[in-house]
C-alpha cells in the first residue's frame, strides 16, 4: 500500500491521505517512485473547488509535476530501465490530431492532465505513459526536479521572445513569473524588470533581484496607484522606446494593458496568466496594439518536447531556481503545505512523499 | 503649373483642384509625373476632417498610392533615369533609430506620410525621396499601379500568415481585404471565407468570388444577427477545428471576437484593421486566447522593402486585383468619385490626372 | 491469398510475384486494400541490388508509396473506420529519439522504412501502423493518391525556401522535380527555371512547361557543353543577381556548383538529391558560398506530418501533379513497369493491383 | 596634422606611419576622435599583399574596427553630438539594391570597406558615413569598444545557432573563435567543444577555458593525428548524437568535414571561415549532409544593424571579452604589433593612438 493526497469529493477541502495500491504498468506505462513534487496554483483551485476544475470526477489524486525514480514498467517500454532519474510531462495527448502530428501537442484539444483528470503525483508512486517521460540529468536536484511543469511554463513563455541582448519585462512574479525571470537572465536577457501589486510578491521579487550571482539589472516596480506613472517613465528612461517583450504572466486586465504600454514598437507579449474575469478589455486598441505593430503570443503548457529539452539543458548547464522554493514539507503535511501557499506567504512549496531534507530550501522567503 | 486636389482647411469638405507650380527635386529626391492614384480610406477621413487625421497641417495635396513616370531627379539619386516606371512607398522614416536600423522600418515613430504630412499624389506631379521609389515591372498596368500602397497593406497581412494548403478567413471585405483575399489565393491558400456585415461589402464579395478564374473555393458569409451562429456552424463543418488565421481587417469588436472563434487552436489572426472605438474587449480570453495557444500579430504598412517585393513579384508573375477597381474617373473629378466612395458604392477607386481610359474598370461592382 | 510484388534474393533481378496471406494487424495496425502505388527511383535500386539497398533481408515486399482504403484495424486505432481512402508515410519513427520529440521525427536514426526494412505496399493489402496513416480528400485520384511519398518529398523540398513573388530553380527533373515545380508555381513563386543535363528529362520538361494551365513562365535549360554559360546569362538577364532560391533534387556535383553560381546572394539552396560519388567538391568555397551569405538547406523524407498537411491542402485546392504520371501498368505486370522506368523512358510510373483503370494517364511524355 | 598608418604600395610591407591632415566631413558623414582600434586578420593580408586584397588602391590607411568620440559632423547628421562615445560599422553599403531593402544589407554587393576601399581608422581620426555610426554604452571598455567589427562577426555566427540550452562546437579557436564562444556561454549554450590544430590557439584556448568565470564546461580539443578519432569518441559519449551546432571559423577543408561529422541530425553549421584554397571537398556528401538533415548558414559581416544591436546588449549586459585582448601597442607601435600577431603569439591586438593604457591587457596571452 501507499500514501496518496486524494481529492475525495466535489466541494471545498475534502482533502485526505489515502492508503491505496500502489499503481501497475500497462505495456506502455512506467511506474515511478516520487522523490519531490511541487504544488501548482491548480492544485489551490482543486482544493477550493473552484469553478475552472468542477469538470473533474472524485476521487483522484492531486500532483501534476514531480520527479523520482523508475520503478516498474510495461513491456513496450524502450529507453528506460529501473532506478532512473526521470520527471514526466503530465499533459497526455492524443498523438493523432493535427495539433499533435505538426509539432504542437501541447495544445491538442483532447489533453487529458495527470492530477486532474487521472490520479497525479502526490504520492509515493504514479503511474504514466513512458511518452511522456523523461531522463533527468543528475545535476539536477530533487528540489528542483519537483516543479519541472511549472518551470517548464516559464521556459515555454520566455523562449517564444527574443532574448538575447534584449530588456525584458515581467508582469506578475508570483513563482512563475520569478522562473521565467531566472531564465531570461540565462539565455541573454540584458536588463529585467518584475512588474506585481501584492506586497508579498514584491518583497520575494526584491529578495530575488537582491542575491548574489544577479549578472544583469533587475527593477522591481510596484504598479498600484501612482506608482504606474512612475514606473512608465522609468521604463522609457531605461530603454527608449520601451521594453523589447513583456512576459505577462497575471492575466490580471489592468497589467495587459501595462504591458501594451511600455512593450516597444514591433515588441512582443507573451501571454501565459490566466483571468478569473471572463473579459478583458483592450484599451487604445489602434493605438497600443495596431500601429504599435506589436505580437502577441499566447503560450500554454509546454512544447512536447521542445521546451523539456531546453530546460534541462539550462539546468544541466547551472540554471539557477533553487531560490524560488520557499517552503518544503513532507508529503503527509500537505494541509498545512496548502494553506501557506494559499496565504500567499509562499512562492514554490515542495513536497517529499519520503520526508523532507534536513536541509531546508536554501533561502527563505 | 500642374493641377492638384489640395485640402485648403481644417474642416469637412473644404478640398479644391489648384493650379500650383510642380516640385523640383532636391539633391536625393525623385519627381514623378502620376500615372494613376487610388482613393484610400485615409482621404475620406481627410475630407471628413476625421479626429484621426487633425494633426495635418492645411494646406497640404492629397493622396499616398500611385504610379507614374520619373520627370525629374537630384544629383545624388542612383539607379534611376527619367522616363522609368515607378511607384513609391509614401511612408518616409527617418533611417536612423532601432527600427529602422533592424528592419522595422514600417514601425519608426518618426514616420512621415506623403499626403498627410507632406503634400501627396493627387496631382500631376510628386516629388518624393528616392529611398522610396521602386521600379514597376511592365506587366503591371497603371490601373493596379494605382494602389500599390493598398495592395502593399493586403501582401503584408496575408504574408504574416502561413498560407499554403491552408485554410483562411477575411473579416472585412472591403477593398484592401478582398486584395488580401486574391494574394491567399495566389499564394497557395486551400479555401477562403470572407466575412462581413455590409450589404455592399457582401454582394461585391460573391461577385468576386463567382468570377471565372478563381481556383479555390470561396464562401462569402453574413455575419449579421443569426448569421454568426451560421457561421460558426459551417466553418466548423468545413474545418474541422476552425481556419488556420484569420486576417482581421474592420477593426470591428465583434469581428475580432469572431475570428478568435472561428480560429483553430494555434492558429493566427493578422491585425490590420482599424478602430473608431478607443477599447476593445477580448471576450473570453482564458479559453479564446491563452487556451487556444493563438498568435495574433498586428500589421501596419507595408516592410520596407520586403513587402514590396513580394507584392511586385506576384503582379509579374499574373496576381489578378484588376475586378477591385470598381470605379475611375478624371483626377479632376475628385468631387464626384469621393461621394461615390463615401456613400460605400465601389471598392477602389482609381483616378488620372490625365483623363481616364476610354475602357472602363475590367468589371463593375 | 493476395498477390505482391517480392524482392527473393539479394541480387539484380530475383523479384517474383508472389501469393501470400494479407498481413492480420496487430493492436496499434491498419491493414490497408492499396488501390494505386507508385515506383520510385529507390525500388530501382531494389531491382538492381545496388550497394546503398544492401542492408535489405530478403523476401521482402517491394513499395512504399500507395493509396488505398481502410480494410481492417488493431483494436487500439482511433478515427479510423473501414472503407475510408487512406495513405501512410511509410517511414516508421520510433517516437522517443531528441529528433522524434522535437518535431523532427523524419530524421530520427532508427527509421524504418515500408519496402525496404519491413513489406511494402506494392501488393493487395498492406500493414502500416495507424500513426502514419493519414485521411485523403475525395478530390485527390488514386493516380495522384498513389505517390504521395515522393510528392511529399517535393513538397518538403520546395516549401523550405521563400516561395512567394520568387525566381526558383530546379537542377534535376525527373519525376519529383517536375513536381516540385508544380508546388512552386501553386505556392506563389513567379517564375520557374527547369535544368537537366538528359534529353529524355529535357523533352518531358519542355512538354510539362508548354501545357496549358501554367500560369507563370517556365524556362527548361539544358546544361551540358556550352550550355550552362548561356544558362548562366539567361539567369542574369532574367533575374538580375541570381535566383531566389534552388531545389537541388539530382545530387550531381556539377549541378550543386551551378546552383551555387545562379543563387544570388542570401539566397537559398534546397538539398534532396543524393549522389552514388562518395564525395563532392564545392568550387570557390569562399566566394560562392561564404560571401555570398547563403544557407543550404539539407531535405530528407516528409515532415511529420506538417509536410502531408500542406501536400493534402495544395491537392485539396488544386495543385496538379496528375501530367507527371506518364505510364501506368497492372501491378502483375511490374516487370515491364520496371523495364520502361529503367529507361528512363518516362517520369512516374503507377501500378494498380485491381488493374490499371481503362483510360491511361492524362497526358504521355 | 594627425598621424595615420598607411599602406603606400602595392607590395609586401610598405607601411609608413605618415602625417597627414584630419579628414573633415561631408554633409552625411561624421569625424571620429579614434580611442582604440584592433587588428585583424585582414589587416595581416594587407601587409602582406596577399592576392585576396590586391584590388586595393595605395595609399590608403589600414584598420576597420574601433571606438572613438564624435570630434565633427555634417549637417545632415541628426541624432549625435560632439564627444559622443561611438564606434561604427566599416562595411558602408549601397542602400538601394535589393538586399539593402530587405534587411539584408551585409551582403550588399556594392559594399565598400574602409580601411580597404577607403582610409580606415589606424589614424587619430576617421571619417564614416553617420548611417555607419552607433553609440555606445558607457560600459565597454575602448579596449573592447576596439574591436567591435570582430566581435559582430562572432555574434552573428553564434546568434544564427539555437544556443539554449545547446551543446556547440567551434572548429578554429583565433580570436573570433573566442569571442564566439564568449557569446554562446552569455547567451545561454550549455556546454562548449572548443577545437584547433595549432598549440598556440589551444594554449590560449586552455587558458581560457580555465578562467575564473566560465559557468558552462568548456573542452579544448586537438584534432591532429589521432586527435580527430578521439575528439569524435568523446563529443558522441557528451552527446549522444553529435553538438546541436558548429560555428565554423578556419575555413580549413578537415575543420568543414569533421564538423558534419560531429554535428548531430538536423544541426547547423554555421559558416564564417574563409579559406585560402580555391575549393572543399565534402566528404560522404550523401550521408553526411543530405541524409542527416543539416542545415549551413553562410554567414558574413553583421547584419546591419540587427548584430550590433544583440552584441551591445551583450556587453551592456556583462559579456565580458577582455580576456581575447592578449597584446596591446601605441598606435606608432604598429609594426610590432603587427610582427607579434603575424607570428601567431596573440590573440586580439588592440592600438591605441593617444598611447597605451598604463595597464596592461586584463590577461596575459
Amino acid at each position: 500500500m501507499m500514501k496518496a493526497v486524494v481529492k475525495i469529493a466535489p466541494k471545498d477541502g475534502a482533502t485526505e491521505i489515502v492508503d491505496k495500491p500502489p499503481p501497475t504498468p500497462g505495456p506502455g506505462d512506467v511506474v515511478i517512485k516520487v522523490k519531490a513534487t511541487g504544488i501548482c496554483g491548480t492544485d489551490r483551485h482543486i482544493w477550493h473547488w473552484d469553478p475552472s476544475v468542477q469538470f473533474m470526477q472524485t476521487p483522484v489524486t492531486y500532483g501534476h509535476e514531480f520527479c523520482g525514480h523508475v520503478a516498474a514498467f510495461g513491456k513496450d517500454v524502450v529507453d528506460l530501465k529501473e532506478g532512473d532519474y526521470v520527471s514526466a510531462e503530465m499533459h497526455v495527448v492524443c498523438g493523432t490530431c493535427f495539433q499533435c502530428r505538426t509539432g504542437r501537442g501541447h495544445i491538442c484539444s483532447r489533453t487529458k492532465i495527470y492530477g486532474l483528470h487521472h490520479d497525479g503525483c502526490f504520492a509515493d508512486y504514479v503511474k504514466v505513459p513512458a511518452s511522456n517521460v523523461l531522463k533527468l540529468p543528475g545535476r539536477i536536484t530533487p528540489r528542483v526536479g519537483g516543479f519541472l511543469d511549472a518551470l517548464g511554463n516559464a521556459t515555454h513563455t520566455a523562449l517564444a521572445a527574443d532574448l538575447v541582448g534584449r530588456k525584458i519585462a515581467i508582469t506578475g512574479c508570483g513563482p512563475i513569473g520569478a522562473m521565467a525571470g531566472a531564465v531570461c537572465e540565462f539565455a541573454g536577457a540584458s536588463e529585467l524588470f518584475l512588474i506585481d501589486v501584492s506586497d508579498q510578491a514584491l518583497k520575494r521579487s526584491r529578495n530575488w533581484a537582491a542575491m548574489a550571482g544577479r549578472r544583469i539589472p533587475v527593477t522591481v516596480i510596484d504598479t498600484r496607484g501612482e506608482g504606474a506613472a512612475k514606473a512608465l517613465a522609468l521604463i522609457r528612461e531605461r530603454t527608449g522606446d520601451g521594453v523589447d517583450a513583456v512576459l505577462e504572466m497575471s492575466g490580471a486586465e489592468p497589467a495587459i494593458n501595462f504591458a501594451l504600454e511600455i512593450v516597444r514598437p514591433g515588441g512582443q507579449l507573451c501571454l501565459l496568466g490566466l483571468t478569473s474575469k471572463k473579459d478583458v478589455t483592450i484599451k487604445d486598441y489602434s493605438k497600443n496594439v495596431v500601429f504599435k505593430g506589436v505580437q502577441l503570443q499566447a503560450i500554454i503548457g509546454r512544447k512536447m518536447y521542445g521546451t523539456w529539452y531546453s530546460m534541462l539543458g539550462m539546468l544541466e548547464a547551472g540554471l539557477d531556481v533553487e531560490p524560488i522554493v520557499t517552503a518544503e514539507y513532507d508529503l503527509t503535511d500537505f494541509a498545512q503545505a496548502m494553506a501557506t501557499f494559499d496565504r500567499g506567504e509562499t512562492w514554490k512549496v515542495v513536497l517529499y512523499p519520503e520526508g523532507k531534507p534536513a536541509k531546508g530550501p536554501t533561502r527563505a522567503a
